[in-house]
């Protein structure tokens, strides 16, 4: 018999990975290049080739007992020194290899911020639209969840909402800028805006309430957007960095977790984390990784790709008619449905058009469209996109 | 303000790591070879050379999209029907890729397996001497870890103390063979006993029942003692394995969770596992690791290094007078203390020997000395402990 929470979680299975399954159904079907799969986060361009390049001469130059061995639960201090260097350099920060501990991706950095800060009924805001995971992230150790609307109009974020749903329970807020799934960065302002509402409350309340930055996707971003790095605007923040999107390695399960000197408590708070690290199972993060990412730290993430789709994907489905948001960053492009989504999601079907729904992102009267796929499969799709449309009369 | 489960773990850091960061002090101060560090379970044997070759191999003929890319949260279907046949062909099982879930470790395999079936109050019996990990893994889903003594004779199961343990709330044991830290392996004996105390009570509780059997010393086993597989005495098992000491990879994070279809409701089991990799953080194992130790599933474990070091310094210390369990597994020798713990340890220290308490396994007045070290470590040690016995008046 399985426990309560899993009963739960097996039953209402990921959207996403739902989509997954059917995606892999529907090539089995009409053959792989005709289905339009938009689904999933899965980089389709291959990590730049300093990846293996340094992988390989890790391997082939290193002690293995050392290479493949136990160190420090935060991780190879030399790769948390290189990743502190890299980020003063871009940032004008002033991290040291003791404000870093290397994680298993970004889902393992958001889930030892988590268990570090959270009790039993502490609550978390959420920015809908939001990455579904981070409901199952807060629950994991039994914090309650809020979600707080975007401002619908671009998608910042709404300090006056976020101001009047925060309680003297409020321990934590995730931001996830660019964002999964607007493509939205946003902008100083709506950080500078965010950290006056924490700092007022923090006052009001006396408590300790953290930014805890999910950042994925900081170097996917076009026409040189700046991403503000909000320890500099806040001090209570924790950042969760992963390589998946930058250097194409989601499998691979490298990131790391910034914890700056001027966090609440500061020492006490690192050890906790990097125990957290430890006990949740993780241990460390994967250790030849941690030295092929310390290496490739500055190696630039190649965005002409994801830029190309997303101009083409963006002014295809613009002038067909939808209605989108212009992506900033990151892969995503966020549409409305012309018609009542679950609807929408279905009749695209029809056309093995693939699309994740709004309210998988607790935002109905949306879809995510992930473009990081092939060229082609953009070029292919838009005549059954333009089908799609025809069908709800747009365009005309 | 951290968390009050980890302020207490933060207050309580582990005392394996506490003393190999003493390891590291009193190295800076005597030399890295004057001091002889038996605290840590971390292999000094490099990796065999099939590892790095099936890496380097894998990275340069591999599509980088694949290799690095996200898969199934279960992990590579190749990998684990790799690693399913592998098993059946040294165990008579029938387990099939449906049957294996990879994870970050067996650290990782524990925490899903806990995460898939633990509810808040539920009792898990660990048989002290334990791995003092377990407590903080079962805290984390709100479970109650109840010990039972080992039989204090051979440290083999004592199916009387676990059945006078269990209750209405027992939902797992977790077993170690070969054992950390007492070097035994348990019987086939031990384990039919073991089943069917579970069987009865089973029955008489209505409930399910599971034998979480963690198993990252399998295959470092000398004299050829068979280490019995649990899956074929008792359905309601997992097996939870890793190549961190079989391969000397604990830094990869790489092992995988045995779920049988014997298991209640397999189905349903194997995809709230899948899912509890997921949102506990992992998402899924390191990609090229799977892929690795998919391709080293035949590869033998070279034990006669260790095996060398056990006959050295168990002989030694017996010799010298002192009272250890003779290891048939794993790379700990078990050794009685001659007066009270605390002050045996803080005396061993004196001679430069780290030592680890029984107490932080559970079981007071004995020292695990871990010899997955250097050979030379154990002779140069052996005069150390000379002169610590003639302290205790030894062997006169």
């Amino acid at each position: 018999m399985i426990s309560e929470k899993m009963k739960k979680l097996a039953g209402n299975n990921s959207a996403i990975r739902a989509m997954f399954e059917e995606g892999n159904r529907l090539a089995a079907l009409y053959g792989r290049e005709n289905v339009y799969d938009f689904s999933l986060g899965n980089p389709n361009f291959p990590a730049p080739k300093e990846v293996n390049e340094a992988a390989i001469d890790i391997l082939q130059n290193t002690d293995p007992v050392y290479l493949h061995g136990y160190m420090s639960n935060a991780g190879y201090p030399e790769a948390r020194k290189a990743i502190a260097d890299s980020l003063n350099r871009r940032f004008g920060t002033s991290f040291t290899e003791g404000n870093i501990i290397m994680t298993v991706g970004a889902a393992g950095s958001l889930n030892v911020a988590l268990k570090t800060i959270i009790n039993p009924g502490d609550e978390v805001i959420a920015i809908a639209p939001y990455f579904v995971e981070y409901g199952n992230y807060v629950a994991n150790f039994d914090g309650v969840l809020k979600v707080v609307n975007a401002n619908p109009e671009d998608f910042q974020i709404d300090p006056e909402a976020i101001a009047a749903a925060i309680t003297d329970k409020t321990k934590a807020i995730i931001i996830n800028s660019p964002n999964n799934p607007t493509g939205v960065i946003y902008s100083e302002e709506s950080i500078m805006k965010l950290a006056a509402v924490l700092d007022a409350a923090q006052k009001k309340f006396g408590t300790d309430i953290y930014i805890i930055s999910d950042e994925p996707y900081r170097e996917l971003v076009y026409d040189d957007t700046p991403v503000p790095y909000v320890t500099k605007y806040y001090a209570n923040s924790f950042v969760c960095y992963s390589w998946s999107k930058s250097l194409s390695l989601p499998g691979e399960r490298i990131g790391y977790l910034v914890i700056p000197s001027e966090v609440s408590d500061f020492e006490l708070t690192f050890t906790a984390a990097s125990i957290a690290n430890r006990v949740m199972g993780c241990v460390n993060a994967p250790s030849l990784f941690q030295l092929v990412a310390a290496r490739c730290v500055d190696v630039p993430t190649d965005v002409s790709g994801y830029d190309a789709n997303r101009r083409l994907l963006y002014d295809g489905l613009t002038k067909l008619g939808f209605d989108c948001v212009f992506p900033a960053g990151a892969f995503y492009l966020w549409m409305k449905t012309p018609g009542e989504e679950a609807e929408f999601v279905a009749n695209a079907k029809k056309y093995n058009l693939l699309l994740v729904p709004g309210k998988s992102f607790a935002c109905p009267g949306y879809v995510r469209i992930a473009y990081c796929v092939a060229k082609e499969t953009i070029e292919r799709a838009l005549p059954a996109f333009a089908k799609l449309a025809a069908e709800y009369g747009l365009g005309k």
